[in-house]
């Protein structure tokens, strides 16, 4: 069954939603928000893709090897935008954008 | 922090929106399925507010107070339309909902 | 800017999200819920990235593209799903498919 | 059918979404985004809840009085935030989410 076959892959898109929300809510905190505009937006497409993702496996949606393609783009240009900066949030951010963008792949 | 103050609310709200979308994946399959449109329904209704609060929550959303209190009234719908089924995931996401709704009305 | 160049999409899009979770609604109020099993689950499937599509090209997503090939198959699979029933409520939600289709198809 | 009746709540909805994901794309354009943080969290907010109540009130959901109220305020909330920036799409942004508020609060 899907949300068994794809457990650790949920788990691992529910992390990355997570991290990308928090990165999201504490870039808006910074000084410089300016600077974070980037991260902002691609860490709201990713915990978006992600969430949804999540509940197509968990559905068993046809469409789970499409939408892990599109999920693993947007975690690696995520996961590359948030490397540049060095607040605590944003490199954790990025571990687990890579990690979900190399767990996306096997999958797509 | 939104995030890890809750945390065990966050997997809560993922083990239920897990079983939810499962549960609906598995009616849809059941060989009768008129008598599970209700257990359908409401299966979708409950994953749909769990993702929406999990994204909340990890976002540091000013609303999660308000969501929570709908979230926890959707979850104990649908936790007791499922109880009234002997499937196997009909059992399982019941137990899910009554534990989600519990978490969310501490939150609510 | 995204959302003017995308004004006619964005109705499409909208329209086709609100006839399939019309034809969901409906299909699971039928006689014969069975044979519509297929049908709820693609109208689900079709109302989520209809809607997820709308909200990428409003907060001009860098994914439009790769989000919108993706819609385009989808509204495809429900079409012809609708397509095979006489319903009133699946045929249109079919014609509304076949448009969002062709329409996503262009910025695909 | 909940569809035709709240059609155009609908409609209102779906063009509260727009406004709000425009502003808050560009919000993140603006000079100084700093001054825009709290109207770029507050239209994500404002945008998410708009669409997934569209959502629920076309699939005939059980829940779209208690979500309106939650809607309404969101809506009121960003409106208000909007209000206090000269810029055109804060300005048309925060009209919306004004009519956006009343609709809801009709069906709340």
């Amino acid at each position: 069954m899907a949300h068994q076959k794809y457990q650790e892959l949920l788990q691992t898109l529910h992390d990355c939603m997570e991290e990308c929300n928090h990165c999201y809510d504490a870039c808006l905190q910074e000084d410089d928000v300016k600077m974070m505009a980037e991260c902002i937006r691609l860490d709201r497409e990713c915990a978006e893709i992600c969430g949804y993702l999540e509940q197509a496996i968990s559905r068993n949606s046809p469409y789970i090897s499409e939408l892990a393609s599109i999920c693993a783009k947007v975690c690696e240009d995520c996961g590359n935008e948030c490397k540049k900066h060095d607040h605590d949030h944003c490199q954790k951010c990025a571990d687990a954008c890579f990690s979900c963008a190399e767990a996306c792949k096997k999958v797509a």
